[in-house]
């Protein structure tokens, strides 16, 4: 196995930034878990990159599997400016960003969960998380939601990013679109009826959750056909956003 | 103003450790919001810190309210090292740790949440203040939980730790003593009933939340009167600490 070269060093450290990712089309992600989710999801894997002390652990944990992919060698202090985390594993990857599958047209799912400025990585990758555990599939990002290959969404997201289809909406006409096709649009909002009496009919729903800072803005608001609130007793000042679409997901799912 | 002595400096940014927060029984705290809660709740503020640039903004923003406290003077560059956090607003305080207020005996609330091993500071905070909306206010913690007062936690809860009743229960009898007092314990497991389908009655509910690694472990578990679970569709291995619990007080408390 090979030790990384300078330059390919340099680029894949680029990849912390959402425009070099762009620039490159693919990301670097770490340990066995995100890797293992994303060979599942059948991602193109470009390269696999061991730390010197894993590989000497390596032949151990995984004789063979390795053997059709690129494998190349990284300093430990390179693996660890690499993987950005606390404790990492020794092994990642360089994947290939999947293109958005499916234009917002052709989304027909029963349930789709807007996302409005969830600007927080953690927060992001948490709902990505969530949305997977209820059977929500399609997620629509506006502006100013952390990039979806954010390293620190990936991993809060426990890869759930890479099997789900992640919609972009610059435009701000995704709401439009889907009420075309017949969802009905419900956002949370801290003035709105009680979360718990709104029972679903056989409509499909979109449910949009905004930021803890900002809330849903005005112009998606004023699109929905409801605005539910999870009530509280009045302490605090709010729920966490991921919390929030947590709850969202238990009550308006089917599960 | 005076200048921060070497000595004081040197004994605050201990704080960070939970062994320096029990010896010296004190915290640092950092940020307007975390201030207010603080004063909201009544506690013994030792001490509050400037740095050295939020000292030319002072004179406009609060020009009192602070007269009362001894007011210290820190660099730029030391106050980021007690901040901790990236963009610190450059306000802080000494805070005395408040005693738990009472014994597991004496808790009588309709609804109390023990958490088990929930060793990640910002699930363990995020629990409170969804547990604080929620207006659950008595929360027993096991061993191996962060500490509730480490600056993470405190943070993550937006102050909410600073209006709750935690509990230690580091002889693991707090559910028997609940018990005895007519709690029913209800437990979050994989294996468990639907969540949806458990409705409580007049009883008071102990809700028990383990980590997402371990879960509830075996002995609470045989301690409970019933297991419950947030469905999922089999897509995800499980759902973040901080979602589950917010999911089961949704739908636990009489909101």
């Amino acid at each position: 196995m090979e030790l990384i070269t300078k330059n390919s060093l340099k680029q894949l450290l680029q990849l912390g930034k959402k425009k070099f990712r762009a620039e490159q089309g693919r990301m670097f992600i770490e340990g066995f878990r995100l890797l293992d989710e994303a060979l599942k999801c059948n991602l193109i894997v470009e390269e696999i990159l061991f730390s010197e002390s894993r590989l000497h652990k390596q032949h151990d944990v995984m004789p063979s599997a390795f053997n059709k992919y690129i494998c190349t060698l990284v300093t430990n202090e390179d693996f660890a400016r690499l993987a950005e985390t606390e404790s990492p594993q020794g092994i990642g990857a360089v994947i290939r960003i999947p293109k958005t599958p499916h234009a917002i047209q052709a989304i027909n799912s029963k349930t789709v969960l807007y996302l409005d400025r969830i600007s927080d990585p953690g927060n992001l990758g948490t709902i990505l998380r969530t949305a997977q555990w209820f059977g929500v599939s399609d997620i629509i990002v506006s502006e100013d939601c952390a990039d979806e290959y954010n390293p620190k969404v990936v991993r809060s997201s426990l890869g759930a990013v890479f099997s789900e289809n992640i919609y972009h909406d610059p435009a701000g006409k995704a709401v439009n679109l889907l009420k075309e096709k017949g969802y009905i649009v419900a956002s949370a909002h801290l003035q709105g009826e009680k979360l718990k009496e709104f029972k679903r009919d056989n409509r499909p729903l979109l449910i949009i959750i905004g930021s803890e800072a900002h809330g849903v803005a005005p112009d998606l608001l004023s699109l929905s056909d409801m605005q539910l609130v999870i009530p509280g007793t009045g302490a605090g000042e709010s729920l966490n956003a991921a919390v929030s679409a947590g709850i969202f997901l238990a009550l308006l799912t089917g599960n």
